[in-house]
């Protein structure tokens, strides 16, 4: 069994969303009890990430990221450059098991959507259930 | 055909276990001959990995992520933020093939969990298989 | 439903190509109209990556891995440590969802083989379709 929905989000550059409650509401709906779900933003600007929500945490993550792929740096890709890295290094699809119709994820396995644009966007993130 | 299994795993703080062999047996055991496996580990301080099981390479990995995020620096996270930082990087949710009945993986294409929390852990890896 | 084909490549050391096409080409001969499409690379130097086919934005991502883990450093793992550690930043298996017989991706988002290893290499990416 097949079920599939998309998360309409409008994101501001440089921030993050938790979508895990509407990753499980369409777990829910999908009447689907065992299988896969997969969350797959598009974009390339864009990350999924699994981890815990806390704001220091986050904050630590864009510092890491913003070390890795600096603000002021000159890069060959116009405008954007550090948008597309930063959200390449933490990707845009995960795949998490679901078990009695619930994310089978640890407790502080948040699902959380980056938004790494220079500017606001709208965004879809595809929500893709497959099981029994 | 759906089938799941977890594999139970005591995990020393900052060490690695390849669990190849243990996802093969799953594999073997759920009958399913072609389809895809997904290995989840869960929690946020430790990822799973594709890549060669070799000791040398794995102490290589260690220091990349321990340059990224080091053992001594100034995190807002208290704690473990180090661990969650070098377990997102790595990933831990990985999805192969299967072939007749085995991963359709490269020669050395080990499946290695990372634990990266800064104390000893009880981790629980699940392994789900889809395909006929 | 499951459909499976491999991609044959033949690749140059340092080096990427697009294969979108040719994954879309797998979905539409798989007849699978909606699912979901799982693209693994076998190998332990080489990653994929779902981002924009911009030569200048490669560049970028080249010159970002290879000072995550540059040419020149004393490594443990001999010859081509840093053909693994960039192919484990990038990682090596991704899943995106199909809509209609195709991809249901960003409009920049190309699928694109990395090849990280020192010398020439024969590669094989397989695509696993699933859905209905």
């Amino acid at each position: 069994m097949l079920y599939r929905d998309v998360i309409y989000l409008h994101t501001k550059t440089d921030s993050f969303q938790d979508v895990t409650e509407r990753v499980a509401k369409i777990i829910e709906e999908s009447k689907i009890r065992d299988g896969l779900c997969n969350v797959f933003v598009k974009g390339t600007t864009a990350g999924v990430m699994l981890n815990e929500n806390d704001r220091m945490l986050i904050e630590d993550f864009r510092k890491l990221l913003a070390t890795m792929a600096p603000d002021e740096h000159l890069y060959q890709h116009p405008e954007n450059a550090k948008s597309h890295l930063r959200a390449a290094m933490i990707g845009n699809n995960i795949t998490i098991p679901v078990a009695d119709g619930k994310p089978m994820v640890g407790s502080w396995q948040n699902i959380i959507l980056f938004e790494f644009d220079v500017v606001n966007r709208e965004r879809e993130v595809v929500v893709t259930i497959y099981g029994q």
